[in-house]
C-alpha cells in the first residue's frame, strides 16, 4: 500500500509538468485577474505600454552561440513618473516563470503606491517565457532540446535585468533614479537576489512570499503539506479528517468492479478519461492550489475563487447534508476550486492548456530549481510518504536527459546560516510570507538586521501583499502593505541623501 | 608626429599578446622567485602539496556542453592548519592569470600568518591557466577557438571557486571554518568580487593591489602612465625629462641612414631584430614592471630586481659619468631591469617566452578586461596620446574574431559610485594599494564603511604587502601586515562569536 501512495506522488509529480500541477514545484502562484479597481486603473490610463530590448543570449561565457540576441519584452508605465530630471525612483518587476502581463496585472500594488512615490513602473520578462523566448521568438525551436534550454536559468535572469536596467535607465538619462526591485514567488526569489548580487543597480527589493530557503538540506519536505495540512486542519477537525481519511478510499474504490464508474459519477469528471491517481491529483491540485491563494477577498486564478476559500472548502466537507458520503463532500470542496461560478457541467482531469505559459518550470525544476515539497509526515493530509532526491532524478534523466544540479542555487545564492551570513552584509530587502501560504516553510520569517526584514502575516497567502488592495480587505493586510511603503520611502530617502552627499 | 607616437602605441598593444608586453593589460604583476626566508620554510615543510578538483565547465548554463568537467589544480598547506574540530579558519588564494605555484610562491604573506591563525591554505588555479585546462587539459585545444576559449571568464572562475571551496569544507568536515580569500592584482580583484557575491563561502577579503575600478569610464586611461611618470619624476626631473625627451631622439636616429646600426649597438640588442617600436616597447616595459615592481628590498620577477629600482633606474640615467650620451643613460637604466645580474651580453627584443603561463589574459582583454591604461597625457613620460576604445576593438577583432563587452565588468560587480553603493551593502574587505604602483589609479583608495576598508601605503607598489616578509622590510611595510593581521583576527573572531550565537 506504501508503493501504491508512493506511486500517486509519483505520478503526480510526472504530472507536473501538465499545467495545473506546474504550480506543486512552481512558486509563483497567480493571484487574480483584473479586478474592479484595477478596471478602473486601466480605463483612466493605459496599464502599460509593451517594448523589447535586445539582450544578450550568455552572460557570463564568450563563445560565438553566447553573443546571439534576443527580444526581451518589458512593460512599462510612467503615467506616475516624476522624471529623470527629479531622480524620480523606478519600481522593476522581476518577472517569474509565465508571461510577464500576468504578473502585472496581479501586482496591483506597484500600480497603487506609483503615485505616491511618482515611480516608473517596469515590468521585465523572464527569458524563456511570454514572449521573450530566445532563438528567434520561436518556443518550438527554443524548447526542442537541452542545447538551446540551456540558457534557461536564474543567473542569466538576474544578469538580464541588470542589462537591460542599466540600458534604460542610460536611455531615460535617469542614471542617478533609485531603482526598487519588486517580485512574488520565484520572482520574489529573484528581487531578493538580485538585491544581493546587483546592489549598484537596486537599492532594495520587496521579496514577497519569496521561498529561497526551500532547497535541499534547507527546508524540511514535509514543510509544504504540512502547511496544507494546518490550513485545513485550523478550519476543523473533521475537515481535516475526512480528506486524510479519503485517499484509501478512493484508492478502494478505484479497485472494486464498477469502482471508476463510481468515481467519475460522485466527481462528475468528463468521459475522456479517469483513474485513481489522476482524481487524487485533481484534487490535491484544488487543496494546493487553494492553500496558497487563501486570500481574505475574492480572486480569480485559472478560475474564480470566493474569499477565504479554504474556509468555503471545510464548510463543504463539513455540510451536515452530505452524511457520511465522503465523495459528496469532497465534490463539494472541488466545487469551490473549480466551479466557483457554477457552471461547469463536468471536469477534465487530465486538462493541459497553459495560459500563462509556465511550463518553462520544469526544466528549472530538472536543473537549479530542486525544491523538495513532496514528503507527508504521519499527521499529513496527504498519505505519508518521503521525498527522494532520486525520484527527481530520474523523471528528469527521462524527460531531458538531464541531471540536476541540486546544491547549485545554494553555492550560488547561499542559503545555509542565512541569518548569520547576512546579519552585517547587505541591506534593503523585505521577506514578505504569509503563514496560510504553503511556501512559507521556505521563506525567511525572522528579522536579519535592521534592514533585512521579515513581515510574516499569520492570515496571508501566497504574496496577498503584491495584490490589488480591496474595500474589503482586513486592517493586518492594510497595515502589511502600509509597513512596506514607509520601510521602502526610507531606502529612497537614504539613497537621496547620499546622492547629494557620498556621489563621486 | 602624433600619428607616429599613435602607432608606437598601438604597435605596443599588438605586442600586448607577447609574454612581456602582456602585463601592460594584465593587472597582475609577478614580484619574486623564493626568498631565502621561504627556502627555510620550505626545507622545513613541502610548501604545499598539489590536488585536483573536478570542475564543471559551466556553471550558469545547463545544455550538455556545460556538464563537461576539467581538473582543476589547487596547492594545500595543512602544515598550520588547527583542524576541522576546532572549526580553524582556511585561507584561500584566488588565482589570477597565470599559474598558481607562481602566486603561491610570491605570497608569502598567507604562508608566514598561516601558524598564527592556526590556518589551513589553500591557493587555486584559475581555469585556463597553469594546469587548470578545459577540454582534455590540452591547451592548444582550449585555446584554439573562441568555441573553447569562451569559458574563459571571471564569473565562471568565482563559480569555480566557490564550488572547489563548498567540496573541499564538506571532504574536510570543515563546514563550518571560516574561509577569508586573499588576492593580489587580478586576484585580488576575484578575492573582493568573491566576497561581495559569495558572503555565504568567505567572511572577507584581503584584495591587495585590486583594480577594480580600471574600467572605462571610471577610472581616467591617463591614470596608468601618470602614476609611472610620477614615480620617475619623484626620484629626480632630470630623469624624468631624460626619458621624456628620448622617445623622439630614438624615433629620429631609427629615421637616419644607419641609425638602427647604431641604437642596436648603443642598446646591445642582439642581432635578431630591431626596429624603433620594438626598441621603445622594450624601454616602456622596462618602466612600466620596474614602477609596478618598485619594492624596498631585492625582488625576481622574470629577472632579479635590487632595492627600490625605479631608484636605481635614476641613478643610471642622472649617472655623470654617461654626460650628455642619452642612449647610454637609457641603456643603464635598462640594465636595472633586464640585467642585474650583469651576465646578459645581448638582449632581444623578440623575447616572447611565457615562463607563467600568462597568455590566456590577451583573451580576457578582449572580452571582460577593458581596462584602458594607454593614454597620455602632455605630462607624461611617454609620449601624449589618447586611448581610444577602437583600437582594442580592431585589435580583438583581428586576433580573435571577438567584440569585447566593454561594460560588462560594471554591470556584473559596480564600480560605479562604490562609496555610495557599499557604504551600507557588504562587509569586511582590505583594499590594499600601494601608490607607488601604476594599477594603484583604479584601486579603492578611501575606506568606503567600517568594515570595508582602504589601506594605502605611499611608498608601496603592487601587492607588495603579500610578498615573504624580509629583515630589511620598512617599517611602513611591517605597519601594513600588521594592520592588516589585525583586522583578519577581528573577522575570524566576529565569526566564531556569531557561530556561537547566530548559528541554525
Amino acid at each position: 500500500m506504501a508503493a501504491g501512495f508512493l506511486l500517486v506522488w509519483f505520478s503526480f509529480f510526472i504530472l507536473l509538468f501538465s499545467t495545473i500541477s506546474v504550480a506543486k514545484i512552481a512558486p509563483t502562484f497567480p493571484s487574480s485577474i483584473i479586478r474592479p479597481e484595477q478596471l478602473l486603473l486601466s480605463t483612466k490610463h493605459q496599464l502599460y505600454k509593451t517594448k523589447y530590448f535586445t539582450q544578450t543570449l550568455d552572460h557570463f561565457n564568450f563563445n560565438p552561440q553566447s553573443y546571439q540576441t534576443f527580444q526581451q519584452r518589458y512593460l512599462i508605465n510612467d503615467t506616475y513618473w516624476g522624471g529623470a530630471h527629479k531622480n524620480a525612483p523606478i519600481f522593476v518587476y522581476t518577472g517569474n516563470e509565465g508571461e510577464i502581463e500576468w504578473f502585472a496585472q496581479n501586482t496591483g500594488f506597484m500600480f497603487e503606491t506609483a503615485p505616491h512615490f511618482k515611480a516608473l513602473l517596469v515590468f521585465i520578462e523572464h527569458r524563456f517565457y511570454g514572449k521573450s523566448v530566445p532563438f528567434g521568438g520561436e518556443k518550438v525551436v527554443a524548447y526542442s532540446n537541452t542545447s538551446t534550454l540551456g540558457y534557461l536559468s536564474s543567473t542569466q535572469a538576474l544578469a538580464d535585468y541588470a542589462t537591460l536596467i542599466i540600458d534604460l535607465k542610460k536611455n531615460l538619462t535617469a542614471t542617478e533614479s533609485p531603482v526598487v526591485v519588486f517580485g512574488g514567488s520565484y520572482g520574489g526569489m529573484l528581487a531578493a537576489w538580485f538585491r544581493l548580487k546587483y546592489p549598484h543597480i537596486t537599492i532594495g527589493a520587496l521579496a514577497s512570499s519569496s521561498p529561497i530557503l526551500n532547497f535541499v538540506n534547507l527546508t524540511s519536505p514535509y514543510s509544504f503539506n504540512d502547511i496544507i495540512t494546518r490550513d485545513f486542519r485550523s478550519e476543523s477537525e473533521n475537515c481535516y479528517k475526512v480528506i486524510k481519511s479519503s485517499w484509501q478510499q478512493i484508492g478502494d474504490t478505484a479497485k472494486q468492479p464498477g469502482g471508476l464508474h463510481m468515481l467519475r459519477k460522485s466527481f462528475r469528471i468528463c468521459k475522456n478519461y479517469i483513474d485513481a491517481d489522476s482524481l487524487k491529483n485533481w484534487l490535491y491540485t484544488a487543496y494546493a492550489y487553494t492553500a496558497m491563494t487563501d486570500y481574505p477577498t475574492p480572486s480569480s486564478f485559472l478560475s474564480p475563487l470566493p474569499a477565504y476559500p479554504v474556509k468555503q472548502m471545510c464548510k463543504a466537507i463539513d455540510n451536515p447534508t452530505t452524511g457520511n458520503d465522503t465523495f459528496a463532500k469532497l465534490y463539494g470542496a472541488a466545487n469551490v476550486y473549480y466551479n466557483h461560478s457554477g457552471t461547469a457541467t463536468c471536469f477534465n482531469l487530465a486538462d493541459d492548456s497553459d495560459p500563462h505559459d509556465l511550463s518553462g518550470w520544469s526544466w528549472q525544476a530538472c536543473t537549479e530549481m530542486i525544491m523538495p515539497t513532496d514528503g507527508n509526515n504521519k499527521e499529513s493530509i496527504f498519505p505519508a510518504s518521503e521525498w527522494h532526491y532520486e525520484d527527481r532524478v530520474a523523471y528528469c534523466k527521462f524527460h531531458f536527459d538531464i541531471e540536476p544540479r541540486p546544491n547549485w542555487i545554494t553555492t550560488e545564492f547561499g542559503g545555509h546560516d542565512i541569518h548569520m551570513v547576512l546579519k552585517s552584509f547587505g541591506s534593503n530587502i523585505i521577506f514578505f510570507n504569509g503563514l496560510r501560504d504553503p511556501w512559507s516553510g521556505g521563506g525567511v520569517l525572522k528579522n536579519i538586521s535592521k534592514s533585512i526584514v521579515a513581515i510574516v502575516a499569520k492570515e496571508g497567502a501566497h504574496h496577498v501583499d503584491l495584490r490589488f488592495s480591496s474595500k474589503e480587505d482586513p486592517q493586518w493586510l492594510k497595515d502589511v502593505r502600509k509597513q512596506e511603503v514607509k520601510i521602502i520611502a526610507k531606502w529612497i530617502s537614504q539613497y537621496y541623501y547620499d546622492l547629494a552627499h557620498f556621489s563621486a
